[in-house]
């Protein structure tokens, strides 16, 4: 069996060169490339035309073990890149009949009655190749072994564009594939952070992110969240699990921020603590407008324990459904640690739910002081025995204030609940 | 003055190697250049690696115009993008005294008050460049012109790889000098719709997609949204406009579904009609969570119509913030005509606004029955004179059932409005 090391991703589609869509694909598969331990060192992107895709075919298989090819199956005129990809690699087009059924099953299933002449394109498929079913939709991909490109013999696989068919065929039927391929076997674990900012958290473990060797430490970049990945590297599978030693040290630099060793954000992670402890929650949401509480609704399984919020964008609302005593606006004003505790309390006796959370800031763009400027936000968390408010403030956009406060709110409670 | 007709996006950042980062960067220039009428027929992402730049440059010069490369601007010994490109174009690094003075200004606007060594060298710039200001970060960006390759002179822009930074610099300093150089002229109009699915869209203008030489039409994809555009190639700016005669025909096939001709989306033409007719909005929201309100929230300035809204998960709150009879929710469930009115209403009293709109739904992926089955939605709009209701029925997972009803729900309003 030959050894992959270098991967290339290769994406074929007119709607990435116009810009219509964004490349979440070469981005999935870079980081399971990456997680696989196989190393990629170029992406490309190039239309649906034959000649512009064999001259990028070339330059690919001059310089990586492996192409990863993605779209260009559909069963239209356009959709040439198995063709295209088989002549390039030396093969011709024979009708796959586990393919041919699989489209025939998948149209009775959708109710849709004929299948098209164009379909059957789809069930052709290139000779000795490993045919991988789509339990998604009518493209089945393809493994191509064993192309001969000077010294080295290629693997091209190819998947189809839709992020909903090539996903679970790459986890289910590529994934084990380069798992036994790659020149590295490793062992990941994930570490989330919620509370510190990126920079400190990294100063805080920069000499383990110098100078570990293996398992190693680095930082791993998601959405809003601060995260590091512990990876070792092993020969065998049998080999004792140093990643747990590392991350006994990361707690004893961080551990106060850690929320989670594993793959769950923080939404499932509230979940997961409501259902434990058989509490209830509910929203009080200002500026965060039902950001938090769309984050939370997000997760199916959250109605055991979501019972529902109010967005009191507006101070009537703050007064009339939450019961914040005209007093504290007036004096204090919407955004101070005396409404957000009111509404807190008032949202968890209203709603009759274990715990509230209340928020209320100021997201911009317009609307901040000198003393209160935005980005300044006041989050509370009212439980069976206390009330707790904090001020945060945080520079950026509205999008990214509403997003932090969604975080350091959800984290609060978190805190309150372990 | 050159003409550039063909351009190649080369995005620079190992980041983008491993999966980290989606890339954005790649999107946004693609359209615009597709908006300029500039042709792009390649993409590559390659490391902060100055061997493998260069490899890719080659490979770029000879088969585009242009080059725009993003990323590896900053001010650390791994981003070389700058100086790569200058070795690669045959310029030498000097100096920048304005740049390296705005970067002093950056640094002391920020209170920052040591620069470091590492930031002077991001006004070091190619001898002969046009050096782009940054007014959101600290590196500079450039275009190097007239760079021998082969019989053709090629330009390369420089920009930074953080979106808030590069977005800005091309907008302000790219794209005029594109719009003056592209070997085509063109006119748009965008053409947002909503209440009918693309391929219904596409078969009622098909005609006009396949028969229309200029101006054009043609599908644009957008998250969520059915929009179409119309472009018109002109060879002088004071030339006859014939886009509006193509929209006149648009107009007559799909006009009942047309939002918007121009850029704004949903909840902005939602904002713009609430405040023109001086009207109020709240919400009550069951399977939707909270997520309209998020989306109406997004758009700074909603808080003089939109007051605010009741994320009622669950029944109790159905009941008891919005007053929905009890004998609804036993005789019809939760997911009703009957329930999503008195929703609708409840809000709008309770609230005190002029229009409310409800939802209710399963959204998944458990809770459908054969009755109801998990997509099965009904939205409500309560206003002054009436309150009418609908169900909408959408195969597909959580998200798109949440969003597809997020989008009716704001255009149910909307036709209420206009």
């Amino acid at each position: 069996m030959n050894k992959i090391s270098s991967a290339e991703i290769l994406c074929v589609g007119t709607e990435l060169l116009l810009g219509q869509i964004v490349n979440t694909n070469a981005a999935f598969l870079a980081n399971e490339l990456n997680l696989i331990g196989i190393n990629s060192y170029f992406q490309t992107v190039v239309g649906d035309n034959p000649s512009r895709l064999v001259q990028a075919l070339k330059i690919a298989a001059d310089r990586s073990d492996l192409i990863i090819l993605t779209g260009g199956l559909g069963p239209t005129r356009d959709d040439l890149t198995m063709a295209t990809t088989a002549q390039f690699a030396g093969r011709s087009l024979v009708l796959h009949e586990p393919s041919k059924q699989a489209i025939e099953g998948y149209f009775t299933a959708m109710h849709r009655n004929r299948v098209t002449q164009n379909n059957w394109k789809q069930a052709m498929m290139p000779t000795g190749s490993i045919v991988l079913p789509n339990y998604n939709g009518t493209a089945p991909g393809a493994i191509i072994e064993n192309i001969e490109n000077g010294a080295m013999a290629k693997t091209i696989v190819l998947l189809p564009g839709p992020p909903s068919e090539l996903r679970p065929m790459f986890n289910e039927s590529v994934k084990p594939y380069l798992l036994e391929r790659s020149s590295q076997k490793l062992r990941h674990l994930f570490v989330r952070l919620i509370g510190i900012g990126e920079s400190a958290a990294e100063t805080r473990l920069m000499d383990l992110i110098d100078q570990q060797e293996n398992p190693t430490l680095a930082p791993y970049a998601s959405e809003g969240e601060v995260m590091f990945r512990i990876t070792q590297r092993v020969e065998r599978d049998d080999e004792p699990d140093l990643t747990q030693d590392l991350l006994k040290e990361v707690y004893n630099r961080v551990g106060e921020y850690i929320y989670e060793v594993g793959p769950r954000k923080l939404p499932e992670v509230i979940k997961d603590l409501l259902i434990e402890q058989n509490r209830t929650l509910s929203l009080a949401e200002s500026c965060t407008g039902g950001l938090i509480a769309s984050a939370l609704t997000d997760v199916p399984g959250i109605s055991t324990v979501f019972k529902g919020g109010i967005v009191a964008y507006d101070n009537d609302i703050k007064k009339q459904m939450l019961s914040v005593d005209e007093r504290i606006l007036l004096q204090d004003g919407a955004v101070s640690e005396n409404c957000v505790k009111a509404m807190a309390t008032g949202c968890r006796d209203v709603m009759k739910t274990d715990y509230a959370i209340a928020v209320t800031g100021i997201a911009g763009p317009t609307g901040g002081t000198d003393e209160k400027p935005v980005g300044t936000v006041w989050i509370a968390v009212a439980g069976p025995n206390r009330c707790e408010a904090k001020m945060i403030f945080r520079k950026g956009n509205r999008a990214r204030i509403r997003r932090v406060a969604m975080l350091y709110a959800l984290d609060m409670l978190r805190r309150e609940l372990v």
